[in-house]
C-alpha cells in the first residue's frame, strides 16, 4: 500500500501533531499546582509532595507474633521443658514484668514481650499443667515467633517518596507508621462545559435533530472514579453565551474540560473565544481517530495562577479516548507528576488495516499463559460507545502501515 | 524436600479448608439482594439487574459525521460538481427540507441530513462560489460521511445484559442511549468493626503496648475506591461489649466485616459471640498465608433476610489481602454476580522456596514483550504493609513445592 493510498480521507492534511507531541506539549506546558496538607482519610488517590520519614520504628516494640507464651532461655527448649508462669499481657497492655531464665509469660498476638524473653512458644505446642506451670511439647528454636522492633521500618527511614500516588494500601501502611496528615499536591478545580445544541438533557426535549448526552454522564462517572467532584454546565452554541462563560470560568478554575464545539464549523466557538478571551494556543489537532479536533490553551492569570483549556471534540468515543489519555496526563501533571500514560505491552491476535491517523482503538485483553492477547470490537466510530460495555482496554495502533497478527502494541487498561 | 519438612510450623493442623473451597462456600451460602432503580447517575459500579434493550435507534436520526454540505446525486461526484445550495442545518435543529437532484444544504456533524442526501461533502473539498453556489474539488462517492440512523443499535436490541457491571464507558453508552434509570442489585449495607485493646485511635493514646490503626483507614479507603460507604466502629476486646454489638448489628446490616479477634486466644470474642447470637459458621480458618484464622458465618433474620459475619484476623496484611480477595466476592454475591476474583496469568521471574500453606504474595508485575512478569517483594509477613508502595499484584503461590522461576502463577491486581 502507498502512502497516497493511505492519505486519502480526512486526517490526511499537513500540520496535525501526533500524540506523542501532543502529550509532550501538555508535561512541558504546565506547571504544577500548589501542596496542601491533607488528613490522611482525605488523601486517597493524591500525590504526596514530600517524602515521607517514619517518626516511630515498626513495629513500635518487640511483640509476638502469635497467641502463646513468652519464654526465658538461654538454649534452645528441647520437647518436654516445663516453665513457671509468672503472669499475663494482653495485646495492648502495658509489660512491666522481667523474665529470669525457666520462667513464662502468657501473651497473646501483638502483646509486648516482656524484657528477658528468648523465644515464643505457641499455645497449639504448650501443655498447661497448672495455674503456675507449663511443658513445651515440640523442641523450640530461640527466638521463635518474634516480631522485633523496627524490623519492618526503623524511626527515620524513608516509608514514602514525594510523588507516590496514595492507593488503599499506602493509605494504610501510612496510618501504621502513625501519619495522620500529609502534605500533598493540590487536586485542580475543574469545569466542564458540554457544548452543543443538539444535546437534550432530558427525554421531554428530545425533538428531531436532538440526540441525548453522553458526554456529561461519561465525564461525571470518571470524575467519580477518581473520588474527584466537578462543575459541569451545558451551553448552547451561540458565540456571546460561550464568551460570556468562558471569561467567568477562566478565573475561577485551573482547568476548564469542554466537548464539541472545538473544529472548523461556523458554529464551534469553543478556540475563537478561547483566543479572544487571551488564551494561548499550545495545539490544536491532533494527528488521530478518534479526536482530531483538539484544542489546548492555557491563560495567564493576573494572580500568577494559570487556567487551561482542553477542548475535546463533541464525538462522545473522542471524549472517552481524551479523558483516558489527555485529561489524566494534564491532571497527573497538575499535580506535580509529569509522566506519559502508563502503556502496557500487548500482542495483536488478527490483522488490521492501515490507516492515515494513528488510532486508539476499544479492544479486549485477555491473558493468555502470560501473554497479553489483543482483539479489537465493533463499533469503533467516533460517535458509537457501546462496545465499552466489552472493552478493557485502549490499544494504540500506528498509522500507515498495516498491522500484522503477533505485532507487539501499547495497551492502556481502562 | 519430604512433606514433614514442609509442614513445620503453625498452618500444618488438619481440618483447614483451602482458598478455593472458602471462596466456593461464600458463593454458596449468599443468597443475591433485592434490586432497587436507581437514576443512572447513580449507578456507577452496580451490576444490572435486568437486561436493558435499547429503546431507540443509534443514532436516532442520520445524521452527517462532519461540518459540509448534504448532496442530492444519483451518481458518484466528479471533481469540479457543482450544487445549488438551497439552506442550512445546524446539528440540533429540525430538517424540513427535501433535497433535489443537484441541490445543497449547508450541515455539521451531528446535523440531520434531509430527505434526499446521497452523500456528503466535508467542508475541506468544498469552494464556495456565491451564497447559492458550491464546487466540490475531489471525487467523492456515494454514502460519503454518513451516520446512518440505527447504525450502531436499532430499538429493541440488547444493549447491555444482567450481570454487567456499569463501569464509566457503560454508563456513557447507556445515557446515548437515553437510559434514565435502570433496575440494579442494592449495594450491601455494611458495618466494619474493628476489634483490639492494642488499638490506638489517637497520636495521644498510643501508650506502650498500642499500635496505630491500620485496618480502619485501610478499610474506609478500599470501600472510598468503591464509592460506597460503610459504618466503622471501634470496640474492645470486651466480651459483653463485643455480644452486645453484634447483637445490635446483626438486624440492620447486610454485613459484619470485622478485624482480630477471630482466632482461639483467651481474648477472641469474634467467634463465641456470634455463635451465643445464633450465627451458623460456614467456615472457620483458612490453609493460606495470611489471613489463617478467618471466620464466615450467616445469620438467619426473622424479616428472612440474612447478615453475613466476615471476620478477618486483625494483622494489617491479612486484612488488605482479605478486602482484595474475600470481601470482593462476598459483595458481588451479594449482588448477585457469583463470580471468582478474576485471576490473570503471570510468569514468576525468580524461584521461591514452599509453604505448608498457600500464600498470597504481594509482587510487582511488569509487562515485558506481552508477558507479565513477576517480582516478589521483601516484608511479607502479615504484620507488615510498606511494600504496598511497590506492589501492584496480589500472587497466589501453591503450597509445599518449590517454585521454579518461569512458572505460571495466578495473579490479581491491585
Amino acid at each position: 500500500m502507498t502512502q497516497q493510498e493511505v492519505s486519502h480521507g480526512c486526517g490526511g492534511e499537513k500540520g496535525l501533531i501526533s500524540i506523542d507531541q501532543a502529550l509532550a506539549l501538555i508535561l512541558t506546558h504546565t506547571h504544577g499546582l500548589d501542596t496542601e496538607v491533607l488528613p490522611l482519610s482525605q488523601a486517597l488517590n493524591r500525590y504526596l509532595a514530600d517524602d515521607v520519614f517514619s517518626t516511630i520504628d515498626l513495629p513500635l516494640f518487640s511483640q509476638s507474633a502469635v497467641d502463646g507464651y513468652a519464654l526465658a532461655s538461654q538454649e534452645p527448649i528441647e520437647a518436654g521443658a516445663q516453665f513457671e508462669v509468672v503472669g499475663e499481657v494482653r495485646a495492648g497492655q502495658t509489660v512491666d514484668v522481667k523474665l529470669l531464665q525457666g520462667q513464662a509469660l502468657r501473651i497473646f498476638t501483638g502483646s509486648q514481650i516482656p524484657i528477658g524473653t528468648t523465644t515464643v512458644a505457641r499455645q497449639e505446642i504448650v501443655e498447661v499443667l497448672s495455674t503456675q506451670e507449663i511443658r513445651i511439647n515440640e523442641k523450640l528454636k530461640l527466638h521463635a515467633d518474634i516480631r522485633d522492633a523496627g524490623e519492618e521500618l526503623t524511626q527515620g527511614q524513608l516509608l514514602a517518596p514525594a510523588g507516590q500516588k496514595l492507593n488503599t494500601g499506602g493509605i494504610a501502611a501510612l496510618s501504621m507508621a502513625g501519619v495522620k496528615q500529609l502534605k500533598v499536591f493540590k487536586y485542580p478545580k475543574i469545569a466542564v462545559v458540554i457544548t452543543g445544541d443538539e444535546v437534550a438533557e432530558a427525554v421531554e426535549c428530545l425533538n428531531s435533530g436532538k440526540i441525548f448526552d453522553a458526554n456529561g454522564p461519561l465525564i461525571q462517572a470518571w470524575f467519580q472514579t477518581q473520588n474527584q467532584c466537578i462543575d459541569l454546565i451545558h451551553v448552547n452554541d451561540q458565540q456571546q453565551q460561550v464568551l460570556n462563560l468562558f471569561d467567568d470560568l477562566k478565573d475561577q478554575y485551573d482547568v476548564i474540560l469542554s466537548t464539541g464545539g472545538v473544529s472548523v464549523g461556523d458554529y464551534d466557538f469553543v478556540r475563537p473565544v478561547a483566543l479572544k478571551l487571551g488564551f494561548e494556543q499550545i495545539f490544536w489537532k491532533v494527528k488521530q481517530k478518534p479526536g482530531k479536533p483538539m484544542l489546548f490553551a492555557k491563560y495567564q492569570r493576573k494572580d500568577q495562577k494559570q487556567c487551561y483549556l482542553l477542548g475535546l471534540p463533541g464525538n462522545p468515543a473522542a471524549v472517552y479516548i481524551g479523558m483516558q489519555i489527555y485529561v489524566s496526563t494534564l491532571l497527573n501533571a497538575l499535580q506535580g507528576q509529569k509522566i506519559q500514560p502508563q502503556w502496557l505491552n500487548g500482542i495483536i491476535s488478527h490483522t488490521l488495516k492501515p490507516d492515515t491517523r494513528e488510532r486508539f482503538l476499544r479492544m479486549s485483553a485477555v491473558f493468555e499463559q502470560g501473554h497479553l492477547s489483543l482483539k479489537s470490537l465493533a463499533k469503533q466510530q467516533s460517535h458509537m460507545l457501546s462496545n465499552l460495555f466489552n472493552a478493557n482496554c485502549i490499544v494504540r495502533v500506528p498509522a500507515e502501515q498495516d498491522i500484522h497478527k503477533g505485532q507487539i502494541l501499547s495497551v492502556l487498561f481502562i
